[in-house]
């Protein structure tokens, strides 16, 4: 098997394993080694109380595409720290979270997502910290 | 009304209105001015690809305590930047999060919020800076 | 005066009164409408107690290329959050900070700053959210 | 040796040899098992372009009592990343930044650090992840 098939396939094992993306309505729109992009639809029920997308959401999409890519490597990947920063508000459509690696070493790497909007405006900016561990 | 009852009403609305709080079946335990408690039980549907309770569960009970706290005061507050870190992971039980104000400027106000298990052991550390905007 | 010569004046200007800056030796290399990069040369006295550059030099240089990009735009930006990760030690060396504008809204921007070694290779990734200021 | 004069002893050893920390002079007030505070007294030198203490001298500050208190348990502890939110701007005097540990495990270890000016009031809060390493 390819290096990228690897990937592939180490990627979707995680997010098929993933009962919250499945409660949310996610679904996996690629995978590569070190990337992932996933995608939901939001609506009313996933409003926080001032009326906009709940934060919890931008997050949970975000870093459900974060595990899929850290994970994508075979070696078991676990979030240790993120950032997110909030920069715009919507009320519902489809929503997309790219992650990309920024940095890979033998114990932690770093992850880019971004969450955009329909027309591709950002929404969250999220960094994300994985320690990996020696074995799967 | 005395500022505590205020404080108490404001935020509960919050809490309230926000139907993906209710959609992960969140409890306000207590609010205060700048302060609030929130919990969840967690079981198999919260849980991730690695098969610990979700980061995206842990931020979101983080984030409704957060948001409760921060429009406590009666001033309409939106997150803006949020730094987690998870520091134990669990597969079920109830969690809970406790949030206080750690300052409260014109325009910016900060909060920690600490996720514990039923033990009271930490699981997620959790730093929110929140923009009040001039006017609900 | 063009925009863009209107942005390399208005952030020479936060370099050129900034004298922490000055102190450690920074040198600004470039700067445009919500961009900078800026140097300096680490030796012995920027390491921290165990031999690499020092966490709080890194921070620096990417905070003064982080505040020249903020300010290129002649509003008034300040700091509220960062968010650093320390990817690489190293023990010394021109190190180089690139700030560039990832959200510019009319309160709240976010800036990326990605601190390299001579070899390109990144050290300090870094994620500023400033706030603009009503009137300069 | 008692546990507590042996992290006196590894907290004071990394402060005494961090030449950085000497350059900006800041003095070590107090070390214990995870704790630290760390002092010095800000100046013209120390701002930056817009007349308000540097944000790299409060990291700095932060960074110095995050190190101490992190390596004060005889692991070499490095820092992987740091979450900093800039609460108030001053102009000088005298600064402390209090560090102390809010979670150990055997990898991993979080530190809260919040810089004061002289009235106790905070300027910035600090919260920052170290890795430790298997051996000294």
């Amino acid at each position: 098997m390819s290096d990228e098939m690897a990937c592939v396939e180490a990627g979707r094992n995680v997010f098929e394993r993933d009962p919250f993306a499945r409660l949310l309505g996610m679904e996996l729109v690629r995978v590569g080694c070190g990337t992932a992009v996933v995608r939901m639809t939001v609506d009313e029920q996933h409003r926080n109380g001032v009326g906009t997308v709940h934060g919890g959401v931008l997050f949970s999409l975000a870093d459900v595409a974060f595990a899929v890519a850290g994970n994508s490597r075979g070696v078991l990947a676990v979030a240790l720290n993120v950032s997110i920063t909030f920069v715009k508000g919507i009320r519902g459509g489809v929503i997309e979270a790219v992650a990309r690696e920024v940095s890979l070493g033998p114990r932690v790497a770093t992850y880019d997502v971004t969450v955009t909007d329909e027309s591709g405006e950002p929404l969250a900016l999220f960094h994300g910290l994985a320690y990996r561990k020696r074995q799967r």
